[in-house]
């Protein structure tokens, strides 16, 4: 069938007050732009009118301004699920005005599936072409596309120019079976590909196709620093000795890493270290370096839910996908980040932490326990599974004034039982096999800022030795507290909290 | 080969200062028990010498007195991991004496191949029959004796005759290959096997046969009460409820119950239920109440690691083997806990908290946030993967003095993210979908006792509203460190946190 060419504004008007959309896109590559811009204006004029006009957003991880931000800001959101990047959004969300669903991505498309957020009414998917028999072929991103698409009641396929339609063959499109039909999923390695090149869809779906040119939202990071260098350096340096010593088998194992201007400099770190050998990434998210060491030969393939680089370096792939096309893969979120397959490959993952505990338990959501940044994303997914998880981020923040190393953490996402090392510029924490006393030493002595040591370890005096897990419970959060009122971690006096 | 009969004195004899050993059994079902018997006598002779003697436990998880017990009596265990239930250990622990790693059980294999945690010198299995070509039947438990044996330089078989030979072929032992070699685990129904009846070892390292006749030391639980009752029906409930609107199939989904008598509580209530149709667990530990149930035609079949019954339950098992041979298998812990598997099969995870946090993160491992009461077990494995999991707990404890539901827990082992259900005897707060101050209503609202109510509502008003997770950070604790002044968290005053 032919299907009809309407516009963002016709296709926003099918978006009643209510109504759960479901998008295309992750972080925010390949997410669709132009109709919820237009549904923003909808809901500017109800609300001028006094009419309610809010929805629920569904999607694969962070949307651009055209979505989380525009929405945000004309009171358009009701609830929304998983991670996301947008200030304003932030902004509203720790206002108390959106209902904010912080959710493991490897978790999103299935729980939708399973009926836990309602239903979805209108999925909106950017697409580099789509054929008359419904063959949706997707930009950027994997996402939750083939989920919200296969549920949805109506479909708008944003047609976006910006994008190559040499985007066509990158997607292995692959949804599984829910319980109790649910099958493996058929990954061994990075580039096995399981699916479909495209999203089949009944046409009859299609609503309409709403004609685009809009270059993709995603941010380029700050440049590298010394201190992000050093953390990258110290990565390198404990990965190529646990393969001297037969712990990473001599192959390497594919890795995961995080977004961010400290992933990149993880990621070029590894690729000057020749003691490690060319290795494939199984990821969430492909940024920038890594396109750069597949053109070096460091990287020898890249599996991932998104492309989510710069517009030039994604022009240079559309313009060299001969090279790229045997290099690289995309995936919906569910299957990038899926716990069976990062449990049998093997992933080593590197994310970052906000803050971590003396214990080795990790807060990578939440700022001083109460306010949202982005979203746990997909580390807790890598993390749990992976074959060694590391955390890495700069032992202070704030110019020194808030230290990464805790007592305990204000917010915990990721517990002592998945955490194997944690990294700063100022060393390695090997938490692996070790009590929790045992972790303490490690990540006091080699992680934390001069400034802090002594302040940790005075904690712990006060905790005493006489438990498994020493703590003094009414100041474990002392150090939170201490910030709040004096703006200093290091004021923070333990005295104070003695009996 | 025929093998050497030995005494438990001359295997012990075998294991030196600075060993690890590795152990079969699981909470504590067919653990070894006649050598670490002896090795706590030869601890305690080379201590009374002035000599250090001290030993690494790799196993399932918990063993009995025989060796938890008797080998921290006797200051005999440097290192151990993972669960265990043993109070004497505990003791130990929280003194400081032992180094205990608390990991999740379906990654203790793994992390023991991997070489997170040394070298395993000797294994000590239990066997029910043991042949000249190195076939060693195991008797009710599975745990991680396949990984252990494998990895040993020498095993110590214990032939223990209060086991039935017909155990035989009740096993399904499957060991997954490393990482980047691993394929998936076949498992696509609870009652699928997948390996062998038998662990196959090299004859040569079998240094001799201990004969012994020990029964197993499981527990049994207390029984049920108004609370547990209560809290049994409110899960049944729920569960008719969602199979009703058809969130879970009409073919319901396969069960995992922790361990204790609030799960024969819920089991119990599940048994009676009779708009659940008869169903699967795919579990850690079958208990009584299982058995019970496959007896009246209420469980089909059942999966675990572990028989953990009374002795004359597990009789009654070998007695009607007949009946039992296509209703029961065992596995290691690395597959009955598999995170692939759970996810597939999509488990209905039903675990106990000892405290749960009005956003929906639980503590299932320490009293006070300090005190190691049995270590988090598989209560990890299940409720991240599961399909729906669901954790219970009265909520109060020491007549009213703790609050089960607390502003923030003082330990945290499954974050919000992980966890849909929380059930006390108060009711059910259903969590999926939610935002946390959604999710703090409906915890304080069903879930919290009335005593308790009110002090939760001022600590939210306190916390504000201008964040994603409101917390007051100095407060947060507060009702822990009440409990730890004045002996009754009731007392809990929030105008002393107020600035």
């Amino acid at each position: 069938m032919a299907f009809k060419s309407i516009s963002a504004a016709e296709a926003a008007s099918l978006v009643k007050h209510g109504y759960n959309i479901g998008l295309s896109g992750f972080t925010p590559a390949g997410t669709a732009k132009a109709v919820t811009s237009e549904i923003a204006k909808i809901a500017e004029a109800e609300h001028a009118k006094g009419n309610p006009f809010q929805i629920g957003i569904f999607t694969g991880a962070s949307t651009g301004d055209s979505c989380d931000g525009i929405l945000s800001r004309v009171k358009a959101i009701r609830y929304r699920a998983p991670y996301t990047t947008n200030p304003d959004f932030r902004k509203a969300v720790n206002n108390g005005e959106i209902a904010y669903n912080d959710i493991h991505l490897s978790q999103m498309a299935q729980e939708v599936r399973y009926g836990f957020m309602g239903k979805v009414n209108v999925a909106i998917i950017e697409a580099c072409e789509v054929t008359p028999d419904g063959k949706i072929y997707l930009t950027a991103a994997g996402g939750i596309a083939p989920t919200v698409c296969r549920l949805a009641d109506q479909i708008i396929v944003e047609l976006n120019s910006a994008h190559s339609k040499n985007m066509m063959g990158m997607h292995d499109v692959y949804e599984p079976l829910d319980p109790p039909y649910r099958r493996e999923i058929p990954i061994y390695k990075p580039s096995d590909r399981i699916g479909l090149p495209y999203i089949q869809v009944d046409p009859k779906k299609i609503v309409g196709i709403v004609e685009t040119n809009w270059p993709d939202e995603a941010r380029s990071f700050a440049a590298a620093d010394p201190i992000t260098d050093k953390i990258g350096q110290n990565v390198a340096d404990f990965l190529a000795a646990d393969m001297k010593r037969g712990i990473i088998p001599s192959t390497f194992l594919p890795l995961q890493s995080g977004v961010g201007n400290i992933a990149n400099a993880v990621l070029g770190a590894l690729g000057r270290d020749q003691t490690i050998p060319a290795f494939e990434m199984y990821t969430e998210v492909i940024q920038n370096s890594v396109i750069g060491l597949i053109r070096e030969g460091r990287v020898k393939f890249g599996s991932a839910c998104s492309l989510t680089v710069t517009n030039d370096c994604l022009q240079g792939i559309y313009d060299d996908m001969d090279f790229f096309r045997d290099k690289l893969i995309l995936r919906p979120s569910e299957i990038s980040n899926s716990p069976e397959v990062v449990r049998r490959l093997g992933i080593i993952s590197i994310n970052t932490a906000i803050e971590a505990d003396i214990y080795g338990n990790v807060n990578s959501t939440h700022i001083g326990g109460t306010k949202m940044m982005n979203g746990i994303g997909g580390s807790g997914d890598f993390t749990r599974n992976a074959y060694i998880s590391i955390f890495t981020c700069p032992s202070v923040a704030k110019e020194g004034k808030i230290s990464s190393i805790v007592p305990m953490v204000s917010h915990l996402d990721h517990s002592e039982h998945s955490v194997n090392i944690v990294i700063t510029e100022q060393g390695v924490a090997d938490l692996r096999g070790k009590s929790p006393k045992e972790r303490a030493q490690a990540i006091i002595e080699n992680c934390a800022h001069p400034d802090y040591k002594q302040i940790l370890w005075d904690y712990l005096k006060l905790a005493g030795n006489k438990s498994q897990t020493p703590h003094a419970i009414q100041a474990a959060l002392g150090m939170h507290a201490e910030l709040a009122k004096s703006g200093d971690m290091k004021n923070v006096n333990w005295a104070e909290y003695e009996r």
